[in-house]
């Protein structure tokens, strides 16, 4: 069968070791998560019995393209609520997961050949999904030192694709960081996407979003983390109001709507912001034990997170070769992690990400486990 | 905000329909759906039931990039019992509809440029899906005195999509006309794309899948239909071996996963059988109401439909423009309808599709309307 070039993108990495933590599992191997950014806890409450509620008395057939209207009201919501922001529920899209967005954004915004600039290290999928959609990422490396603060390159971009709280570092923009980077895009008429779906998942001030500076820019958010609902695949996108109708017609062909369930639970989700400050209690616990437990166990190059809930590790000083020692670890202390390869292919072979967004007693005992195989390893 | 020039894709017109029929009955209009295509009946009971246990007892997080393993069983296992294959679970790729699908096999097979064969009558989707991956759709007229079997052009294309039964027309390609496409596909290394979305909702024979006549094309599938599942957005894929590794990459970063609720849920439709051939049943009644009653109304050129649940009618002698002939139906008759140029660019200002998924009052209120609207339009 014949295959395009386009299509050769790299592996999710962390897919890849949680394919092979479900193995261990199968096997019979008790396995601490820590590879994957999602919750131990189910969608709340509220979602659950909204969308039980509904299978009994609706079909539950297609949405309109853009999603329920009192969702995307309970969306546009949030912004007031969160950022004292007025969202005009028109421009809410709601989306398939923040993935669908992205296909939705960058199919919008840029022509094949189109260079975007992607944060390094970041979500590795930018890059592959610009990649699948014949775009052409181009690296921004940032630093620890300037807290992660992206440099505008000097060749002119189409797009800029800007996260914060940031995967893997947890880091924070400002709102003056955004506001330089936003003004910077608009003098060269390019795209400004802000992926703020760690947004709510803090711990350091509040994120700040980027309709706060400005309403000219795609802002790209999801239910899945401070909502806890990443198996639901649901997530929203704030488009500017003249791209409202390009992004319907967009959406009617290549996902005809979001998931009517999700929708549905989702709807409950935002009904249920006891519950979700609640889980951000625990990550809070969860991170203080990390910043204790981490150094200790040997893992002693890291920074405090501003938000998310992972912990990018430098580990430099134990191996040249991520991969393998991920391996390593999963294999022999039975604690899935992912290797910084999957946001950085440059330095990310001396770098590991520890995900804390599981159940604290879960997180207690990987750390035992990785203090136990640190001093194993001598 | 720039945008882009692939960006500026047709709508999808039976989706604009559905949002004008949804807003004349939030203003108390009583209107009948023979739009859209799908059915009016919910999940089956059984998938509607295992989605409510699993909520009790499981957190739905992501499941593996290409599907829960027990569903890629089950679904491999309905190739075995519909067509006698033997299909490898390994090959099942578990989608967000269809139209995931459809993003995720044309950035596997083809790069920006390349043409791609798509027949009109046809899905408007697969055009507009094309365009937006900076892909060519190459228009093959089909005509109903050849039971709408496309012929090969003579430009050499990347990839040919055919769908059997088709969606408007409701033909089936013989096992014959899918092996000399196939062939005459694989002589011109061009990609085979069967969509098989409406197999299992037939009326004359049963539908052939491509994968009776060979393992290396793409099969698309989904529950949408067949499985009453539609608002869902759980569909699938049958890949060559050698590009499960392909689909999966892409998979885990343009989608991470299909939605987890929507999977558990089509592992309970598998075990619905008798239900949905019940649902096939309700079909079989309202194409024979729709083939007595259109006549009779003033509609008398059409076909009587081999599979799906559609009627493609001529309306040449009734009007030259199916978009204002759709909007003066749904107005007056309150009855929505789909204008042919969903379907067909060029012949499609004469044609009318005509949607018969839903229950069979509707069925029978729906043409009692039209046959008033056309005797009042005299």
């Amino acid at each position: 069968m014949r295959s395009s070039s386009r299509g050769d993108v790299d592996a999710f990495i962390v897919m890849d070791v949680m394919e092979q933590a479900r193995r261990l599992e199968q096997s019979g191997r008790s396995i601490i998560h820590m590879e994957v950014g999602q919750p131990g806890t189910p969608a709340p409450k509220a979602a659950r019995v909204a969308l039980a509620d509904a299978m009994e008395r609706d079909a539950l057939g297609y949405t309109v393209a853009l999603g329920l209207p009192e969702l995307r009201a309970g969306i546009a919501a949030l912004y007031k609520d969160w950022y004292g922001v007025d969202v005009d529920p028109a421009r809410v899209v709601v989306t398939a997961g923040s993935s669908a967005a992205f296909v939705l954004a960058f199919t919008a915004l840029f022509d094949a050949g189109d260079a975007v600039g992607v944060t390094e290290p970041g979500y590795p999928s930018y890059r592959q999904i610009l990649k699948s959609l014949s775009l052409t990422p181009r690296a921004i490396p940032t630093h620890a030192a300037d807290r992660h603060v992206p440099q505008m390159p000097h060749e002119t971009l189409a797009g800029l694709i800007v996260a914060s709280p940031a995967n893997p570092t947890g880091t924070m923009l400002s709102k003056e960081d955004l506001r330089g980077l936003i003004e910077q895009c608009a003098a060269t008429d390019t795209a400004f996407i802000s992926d703020e779906i760690y947004h709510g998942v803090q711990y350091e001030g509040r994120a700040v979003s980027a309709l706060e500076v400005s309403d000219d820019v795609y802002v790209i958010n999801s239910f899945s983390k401070y909502f806890s609902m990443t198996g639901w695949r649901l997530g929203w996108m704030i488009v500017p109001e003249d791209h409202i109708r390009r992004i319907e017609r967009l959406a009617q062909n290549m996902f005809i709507c979001a998931p009517h369930a999700a929708q549905i639970a989702a709807l409950g989700a935002l009904s249920a912001r006891d519950e979700t400050e609640a889980m951000l209690e625990v990550y809070a616990e969860n991170r203080r034990l990390m910043l204790e437990g981490l150094p200790k166990a040997g893992f002693d190059k890291i920074a405090p997170p501003d938000g998310a809930f992972y912990i990018y590790a430098d580990v430099s000083e134990l191996t040249q070769d991520s991969l393998a020692f991920a391996a390593e670890i999963l294999e022999q202390a039975g604690v899935a992690v992912t290797p910084g390869l999957d946001f950085d292919p440059v330095r990310g072979h001396t770098t590991l990400r520890f995900s804390y967004a599981r159940a604290t007693e879960d997180i207690i005992e990987g750390l035992r486990r990785l203090t136990d195989f640190m001093a194993a390893r001598g």
